[in-house]
């Protein structure tokens, strides 16, 4: 029998059947009267999912694409930024800015950590921008980036945000919070697979692309947004992703954004609790601000990364290893995008199995599955 | 978000991809040369799957019409014939046996309980055949049908054996065991939609075939026999579920039967265990010996098709219910096909999620995921 894989990853996540269903159409061409009509279905599904009236761009490429034009479209060399970084997206940011000759001024928490809206905005008033992560996926920390937009207000600094593994799956008010640049992905929260970077760029954001003079073509905003006024993408896109995007977008819809959310917390907390019940210490913190991914120390002298392949060969698990520091350090389990209780109490099972190979056993036997069926049966009971 | 469902049922059973993808390949015509190249892989997998070097024959309909063929070409209206029966399926051969005007002699044994082969072989001798059972899934025994076979030799008298929900699943060695007739459908532990019906047929019951005068047509085996040695079939077949099951088989024999027949073992167990450590009885036979269905005894007040109900439409897990005597006293667990021990898992801890609903608190709350993660997490350990 072949083995079924479980995708509980920080992205790619699950696809869920409607989607695929969606990107199995005949294939359309991007030219034509109907890519026309899913273009602009998307566009408006789109403006809901970044809370925004202002144009979001679908740009060739990934989550990272849309970080780097999110650079090379604010950012002429020389220029200084801020970038804000407790984890590896933040020093994402860090490393595109310099790739563009940026002049970068680090803004560092130690990995595990939020980052604080003070030192940000105090640092922010020489910088032509400020970059900061929304959900550090190396980290599992969700950051107040409402917070960091109301500190930066009065300097009147750019500020964008990397929601790349957040767009979705947590709540971000673009427009309401005052944030000039949001970039996302296809591949996480939105539960298509991976194929576009998406770009919420806001007027003043547009305005500053019209003078920055980093060399860039397909991911040039002015471009892209030239050729979506006319209802077109400026060069070839990945149609079957768009058509499956478009498709995840109206589920999302369905669903409702607030209930998404709610559902990610409520896999999370089970996630967290069953880790512990493991006799496992999280890395991530411990509340229900940081619902998107949850980082979960190895035990003393057991080999993440070794754990991570055990769960991935041995039981079709696909869960993330330790990124940078964190390498062997950690094991992260997601909770975005087309997953359910199910697949919480899937990873926590296969992790107290993958970990019974290297020699750990837990206080008690199959604790971790227990306790988040307990919780999930209180919830059931409480009509949560 | 759309949930997901999780077929955990004596059949249909889950598809996997492969043989999604098998059926998913443009459709063919059933009088192309492709169709006969891949009708003749598909007979050749069926000899192993039947171990049997007689001719199987692909029926139009399910398992049940596989069923009533095997009653319509060997009965003659007024014909004696046994039925042994200890549940539901047992007395679906007695219910097609009498509409075809069959003199039903019933070997009963209570529901749950193995047939005993003693009775069956001394009530043959005046049958024109003997109609048993081998997994039945109402009751989650697997009869002994090689013991069965082996009391009737002496008589001479036919021994037809519906093995719908076990073929792949279970040992049967049709030739082996001097089975004359062994029927089957796809959907079950052939891991396939449902849509063929399916009838190893060996020398003596075809001949058997030429004399009885029930009137049949389209499952007429003499008919159906003839167009396969022509590499065809008698009329137009459900190509795709062909396509699907073609492939099952592949998979089927990439794996090992004796593979398989040690998971659904492996899967059984830790259901019957988990079920105890939920504090709830067992209704199947607490051994190796049932390894196709679990049937779990509803504790007291507590209605079995409510609890299917909650089951199938809260949490996306389709069980199944009692049948006849047994509705909503039993829930039912299957283990047959393309499932897996997280399936397992899952299905135990939404039988405690929808049970915490009606009222009913395991003893130990999440005991039964519990125990089962436990025994896979040895089972590992020890290199199973």
């Amino acid at each position: 029998m072949p083995d079924k894989t479980y995708l509980i990853t920080p992205g790619p996540t699950p696809v869920p059947p409607e989607v695929q269903a969606a990107m199995e159409r005949p294939l359309i061409h991007h030219r034509s009267p109907d890519f026309k009509v899913l273009f602009a279905s998307l566009l408006e599904g789109l403006g809901r999912a970044f809370a925004t009236s202002s144009e979001v761009l679908v740009l060739p490429g990934s989550g990272t694409s849309a970080m780097e034009s999110a650079v090379s479209n604010i950012v002429s060399p020389g220029d200084p930024v801020v970038v804000a970084s407790a984890g590896n997206f933040g020093e994402r940011w860090a490393k595109i800015a310099r790739a563009f000759g940026a002049d970068v001024r680090l803004v560092e928490q130690p990995w595990g950590e939020r980052l604080e809206a003070g030192p940000i905005a105090a640092a922010a008033p020489a910088a032509k921008a400020v970059y900061v992560t929304h959900s550090e996926t190396s980290t599992g920390v969700v950051h107040d980036v409402q917070a960091i937009a109301e500190a930066l207000r009065p300097t009147g600094v750019a500020l964008v945000v990397d929601a790349v593994s957040s767009l979705g799956g947590v709540e971000l008010q673009t427009d309401a919070w005052g944030i000039d640049v949001v970039v996302a992905g296809s591949q996480k929260a939105l539960m298509t697979p991976p194929g576009v970077g998406l770009a919420a760029v806001s007027p003043r954001a547009m305005e500053l692309a019209r003078s920055a003079s980093s060399p860039r073509f397909s991911l040039d905003w002015q471009t892209v947004s030239a050729a979506q006024a006319k209802g077109a993408t400026a060069f070839t896109p990945p149609v079957t992703v768009i058509a499956g995007l478009d498709e995840a977008l109206r589920l999302l819809d369905r669903e409702g954004y607030e209930t998404a959310f709610a559902r990610n917390r409520e896999l999370a907390r089970a996630a967290r609790e069953g880790v512990k019940a493991l006799g496992l210490e999280l890395f991530s913190p411990d509340d229900d601000s940081s619902s998107m991914v949850t980082a979960v120390r190895m035990p003393e002298g057991i080999d993440g990364q070794a754990v991570y392949g055990v769960l991935r060969d041995r039981h079709g698990v696909v869960l993330a290893g330790g990124q940078g520091p964190l390498r062997g350090k950690v094991i992260r389990i997601g909770h975005m995008g087309y997953m359910n209780r199910f697949d919480m109490i899937t990873a926590l099972a296969a992790l107290e199995m993958a970990l019974a190979e290297f020699g750990y056993r837990p206080p008690t036997p199959g604790a971790g599955v227990a306790r988040a069926t307990e919780l999930f049966s209180e919830g059931r009971a409480v009509g949560v």
